[in-house]
């Protein structure tokens, strides 16, 4: 039996809809790519929304079309987000850091139709021009007087081309599960994989992402999304701010410590969100210039681990709280978050830490489980660690074109490539990626931990840890390391530095040293590539 | 195009599922029909909702039968609710406050196969057992030490029946859009009508309500749901509290100043939620024993308006915050709250009480406008008061068995019965019930407000303005009262006393004054019966 109540399909397009009717006069405030800020509110938003799809319409880009975007955290970028999706089109975000050879892959894998992107960007489309065929025009997301000079064909200016469109539109009434967006893995293995999110993942994303335990936004919030639109689905920002009535402060291309301090204060920025190295450079110009934070609540932290020492710094010297966050482009992003639980009450803060170092539970819509490697289920138990597995309403079921093949378990879990430990109240902590554990004789050794304890010696730089063949054992810990200018640090500095810290079995077998170690273009180490340097390495303990 | 993410249905066993095991720890205490406080945990209800799912298919209950449950907010209760909905029946709430004739109707209506009740209901369905045929066994909420005499056939203990199965069953996997539960409105009019809430209704419904402007839920929540699961899908309170780690207090059928302060205070409730009525009882009972209200944070109040006075108390004596809300069986429940916007800030205490005193404003999820009788659109000034007309994913589609007919309007919003205006911000006050308002010379005349400004008067107990027909301006108001305990208040007093506090053409044409007025079984003003009661009357001003 059906109940009968009305079949409304979760559409990207209601959020902002919603935004312009029941938050209307609410701010977004961006900086501009061409450096002064700009302000406007949700309901200038949608009707220039609606504009640009009306423009894209008259372009002829017909419903399931990917227009690709490369471009900064601007209202701009924000009104094509909705334009795009909203008309029925799929939004690609394109993220400007990959090298020429991965953005022209990407490109032309997805068959973009168009692509949309900020001024500074021509260059680099200009240089992969002969490789991105599918591509029939360029939107500059600029008004006529900032064109740039450029080779590209078909070049239209943004503003001139939604200008010639009023905002009298009604968005389309689409299937839920239409694709609204797709982002690309930047895998460290093999070609970059396409996911492709429907309109009903985005729109509960975005609801349980708003909760109060999760990123907890509502119309008294002002949230700065630094973190970029192109990278996962802007961790879901663009969204529920609109659907939540949040003001949105973007921040452009500026993400030093001035330019972030600025806006976080002039905006009145309650709650912000972003990798380590933003906060990094903000905490430096903080402390440089004797500044303090005195509207932000919350600082929420993804994309890596932030050093213990960078929390206690923000919540005890800032009183700004600070919550990890763990989330992958598969689930749209966000799996889970760092917020405390009733039972935490009362604890001392140096174990409120610990549990801040993890990388949260999960909310409602991401369920998980962690599996040995024959798929067995692992306890709840903050030291078995497994396979991290995700399923839900918002994790991927294939990736673009069906890559990868089958990419779920028999009970529809995906494989997040993750190691990590769940305790009893549900936090998840991440102790290794799957393909760089090492198997010592059947048990794990997380390359993580160990990594973090050898950069902990003053004169390592960086170092990365990776298993190589052992007869006995089939794999142990190499440790290659990157010295601190200057150092002239040896291997038995480091051993009997790293003594004491990890258990015994754990000790590197033996410690390299070499000038630079090799990362990906979005700054992730390649241990692929490591592992093919040293694949023939003999470790003295054979 | 299609996405391609995971095709995970919205079900309510979900919300139980997570709740048992992200928050299995977190606590429900209630207060048992027998008394005694009683307290477990999600995991706990998790395991107990299992069994009772494999009870009821034991006893033959398939997918799509309705079960009714008749019962006060308890922990059994809330097992109900999961273990009926979870194996894919009907929830169907009964409201012990109908009158026989009433219960009898809807029970036979919806074709009850079963009944889950609290033991002092017995009598209750006893009187009417002839009249419900097709229920084939009544389940005892109780263990055998407890259990009434009865002359009801077939009637099984709970805990008898679920000792008999153990807690190992998967949900089974329905369509989104399976019915999940069903109330009947209590209507002022005709027969009550069924209302048949689909499982992803009720998600989307729990997901949006949970919001931080809407009830603002997470796992550091402790909510006491005042307001009876029977009413109006217990304002989404029992599937809110587990999707989001909530811990949930449920007070039994005691009701009391006295035995909700109780719960309040030992539980440590933050947020709650109930009519005026009880927190009338409740602010006496502090009163009169001097008590405050330490970890109190919010009230949310709805159901009918909360005067002034109890907002202004709450918040300025207890340091409480309260917000309207407001919604209807109709829309699973909840489609307006009262929480403060940005532009609300800074506003003097008296301009944000007078904004306190509106129904609030939409969530994401439910879309309004007002109309005019014509059903064009009217404007968002706080003036203009209309037909309010509601849409959206969790907005009735028509009444079980299709009663009353096509029930939206072209563009698919279903009429509230209510005439509101809607302010700039988005916030709505209702000014009447539409079948209430009065008409006179093509304007609109709100009746309550007429009888809120009657009742001011010290000396009028109660006051009900209805229409009567005038031979120039179509309609006049009648004013009818009912005098307080010994009072010989007049017309004359009464009218001296509303000049000037209403427009001078609402002022009633003549003031009547009975013993008492009609109500329905929930206390409802039966305007129909005192409508049929003064058809005849001549105004003097004819």
């Amino acid at each position: 039996m059906f109940g009968q109540m009305q079949d409304v399909p979760l559409l990207v397009s209601s959020l902002i809809d919603y935004a312009e009717k029941f938050h209307g006069e609410r701010e977004i405030v961006s900086r501009t790519v061409e450096g002064p800020i700009h302000r406007y509110t949700y309901a200038d938003a949608g009707k220039r929304s609606r504009q640009l799809a009306k423009a894209l319409l008259a372009l002829g880009v017909k419903e399931g079309d990917r227009v690709g975007t490369l471009a900064w955290n601007t209202y701009r970028h924000f009104e094509a987000w909705y334009g795009i999706t909203g008309m029925g089109a799929v939004t690609h975000t394109l993220n400007p850091r990959l090298f020429a050879d991965q953005l022209a892959y990407i490109i032309d894998h997805a068959e973009n139709r168009f692509i949309l992107l900020d001024a500074m960007f021509t260059g680099m489309l200009e240089g992969i021009l002969d490789r991105i065929p599918t591509v029939e025009g360029f939107i500059i997301m600029t008004e006529r007087a900032n064109m740039p000079a450029t080779t590209l064909p078909n070049v239209l200016c943004y503003e001139d081309l939604i200008a010639g469109h009023d905002g009298e539109y009604q968005w389309p009434v689409l299937d839920e599960k239409a694709a609204a967006a797709m982002c690309y893995t930047s895998g460290t293995t093999g070609n970059p994989k396409g996911v492709l999110y429907t309109n009903r993942s985005c729109v509960l994303h975005a609801l349980s992402a708003a909760l109060p335990d999760v990123m907890g936004a509502g119309s008294n919030t002002t949230i700065m999304a630094v973190v970029p639109m192109f990278h996962a689905n802007g961790w879901g920002i663009p969204h529920f701010a609109p659907m939540t009535g949040a003001k949105m402060v973007l921040p452009g291309k500026e993400m030093d410590g001035a330019s972030i301090y600025q806006l976080l204060t002039e905006e009145k920025v309650t709650l912000t969100a972003a990798v380590p190295t933003v906060w990094l450079m903000l905490l430096a110009y903080l402390q440089e210039n004797n500044l303090d934070l005195p509207h932000l609540e919350r600082v929420v932290i993804g994309g890596s681990a932030a050093p213990r020492s960078m929390i206690e710094t923000f919540e005890t010297k800032y009183a700004t709280s600070v919550n990890h966050i763990w989330g992958m482009t598969e689930i749209n992003p966000i799996g889970s978050l760092g917020s405390p639980k009733a039972v935490m009450r009362g604890m001392d803060y140096q174990s409120q830490l610990d549990l801040k170092m993890k990388q949260g539970r999960a909310m409602w819509g991401v369920d998980l489980k962690i599996t040995d490697d024959e798929g067995n289920k692992l306890p709840w138990d903050g030291k078995a660690a497994g396979h991290l597995m995700v399923r839900g309403p918002w994790t991927v079921s294939e990736y673009y074109r069906g890559e990868g093949g089958q990419i779920l378990d028999e009970e529809g879990y995906f494989d997040t490539g993750d190691v990590a430990n769940i305790d009893q109240y549900g936090y998840v902590q991440l102790t290794d990626r799957a393909k760089d554990v090492i198997k010592s004789g059947g048990e794990w050794i997380s390359s993580i931990d160990l990594e973090n304890t050898a950069v902990g010696h003053p004169e390592i730089a960086e170092a990365a840890v990776i298993g190589v063949v052992h007869p006995k054992w089939d794999e142990r810990p190499l440790l290659v390391c990157v010295r601190a200018k200057g150092s002239a640090v040896t291997k038995q500095d480091v051993l009997d530095y790293m003594t004491g810290k990890v258990a015994k079995w754990w000790m590197p077998d033996d410690v390299v040293f070499v000038d630079e170690l090799p990362h990906t273009a979005t700054g992730k180490l390649l241990k692929t590539r490591l592992r093919e340097d040293f694949k023939d390495y003999k470790l003295p303990t054979v």
